[in-house]
């Protein structure tokens, strides 16, 4: 294979997707798709209703089906190590099987910058491989932004740092000393209850058909916003959600 | 006027525009331009090919000069918003001047929530105004997605928080404790030279013609990474530049 493309598609719009992405969606011969199960049929959506309207030209789609994952850990960061090499080693075989001539490319939810394993995944299969390819990343609009996109607020207080991070370190860590607005993503457990006196503006499965916004303080919407997560995962088996939190 | 869209247009590159931003600006009777003056001429050639690429529709581009500002002010609040105050009534005279029905727009570099004031500018607009128009935000892919697509890399750590800050903070106070990645923003100072031992990667201009990138230990590469801005600076009159920083 000659070149990977690696390739932002937007965190839910479809239409989210930008005009260089579909450039290079139509040079590609092969797409690597990694199949997440029955779930999360929406996210499979989006990827297919993209190539349908915005890829005319002949290609292929390779699906993979991801590696089982340890979701609770003794070490996480083992734990994502040992992730990475089992999809790299599938990834390899599927590579190493095109023509040398072979354009491919993954589209990535979001941005592939941001708490994205695709691109880390990525390097691995290029050290394995006899002849690596070339890698190529096509930025995309991150859940963060469609998050404030929705509410119409600027993430930053003015003048003032942003701390992106995770729910699982909200919870274990808190926030730094000094951080007065943080987006935070991947949190089962609406780790913002931990902020009392902080503002808060909550997305769900932003950009779309079932897109759920809740803003206001944590003191007053708190218990709102984990009733509404948890009956949407009710409902659909799963859940997106971020929110953006300002100490007042 | 009926609706005001604030769209993001990627942060150089014209093909970041996204399918959303495009179908928006094709509903758009005026939109409202901030004139930089003489500098800068390469972000308003992005603004002007978008358009005349993307907007094949009747429009209208009404330009005003951005009020002057304190560049060196006692109190950086107070003065940004005084300027912003200044903007706002410049800007609600436009809009006032209007029909009932039309509806504008305002371009924004990068994605509108991330160090930008035109949703605060926009707000205070609104607030001014008898009968107030719809606002509609638009994201776009911001800087720092485009900075880390250019080096094809993560921003974050795996599981760990990433910082978006600016230079004057990371000057006047370091970087909180227990940050490990932070993307920098806004810094006329190249203030990573305050970092030894950390690793940087560097943008500038990225997604035009004259892209420039680097990356290596701050302590290594620091002195030319300053070389180079320098150099683009004297070159053009103007740099935009942005830099993520991981501890090792
Ligand atoms: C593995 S991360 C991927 C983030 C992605 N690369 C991006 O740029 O947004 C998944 C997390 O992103 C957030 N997320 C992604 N899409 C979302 C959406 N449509 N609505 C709300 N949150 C979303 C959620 O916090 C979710 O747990
Ligand atoms: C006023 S902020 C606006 C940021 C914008 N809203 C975004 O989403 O990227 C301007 C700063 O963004 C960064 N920036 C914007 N465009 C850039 C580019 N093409 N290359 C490098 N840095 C850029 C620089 O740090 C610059 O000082």
């Amino acid at each position: 294979m000659r070149t990977m493309h690696v390739i932002g598609i937007g965190a839910g719009d479809p239409d989210q997707v930008t005009v260089a992405a579909i450039k290079a969606m139509n040079t590609v011969d092969v797409f690597f798709v990694i199949d997440k199960g029955a779930q999360k049929q929406e996210l499979v959506d989006v990827r297919t209703r993209i190539l349908r309207e915005h890829v005319p030209t002949d290609h292929r789609v390779v699906e993979f089906t991801d590696p089982p994952r340890d979701r609770a850990p003794s070490d996480y960061d083992d734990a994502v190590d040992t992730w990475h090499d089992l999809r790299a080693r599938m990834l390899a075989d599927l590579v190493d099987a095109e023509p040398s001539e072979s354009v491919g490319a993954m589209l990535v939810w979001g941005d592939p910058s941001l708490y994205d394993s695709t691109l880390r995944v990525v390097e691995r299969v290029r050290a394995v491989l006899h002849s690596p390819f070339e890698v190529s990343v096509i930025p995309g609009v991150t859940s963060p932004s469609a998050l404030a996109a929705a509410h119409r607020i600027v993430m930053n207080r003015v003048g003032e740092p942003v701390l992106t991070t995770t729910g699982r370190r909200l919870r274990d860590e808190g926030l730094p000393d000094g951080v007065t607005a943080a987006v935070v993503m991947l949190d089962s457990d609406c780790s913002f209850r931990s902020l009392p006196g902080w503002h808060v503006w909550w997305g769900a499965n932003l950009g779309t058909p079932g897109e759920v916004t809740l803003a206001g303080p944590v003191d007053d919407i708190g218990d709102e916003i984990v009733a509404r997560r948890a009956a949407l995962r009710a409902e659909a088996g799963w859940v997106m959600d971020t929110y953006l939190v300002h100490r007042p």
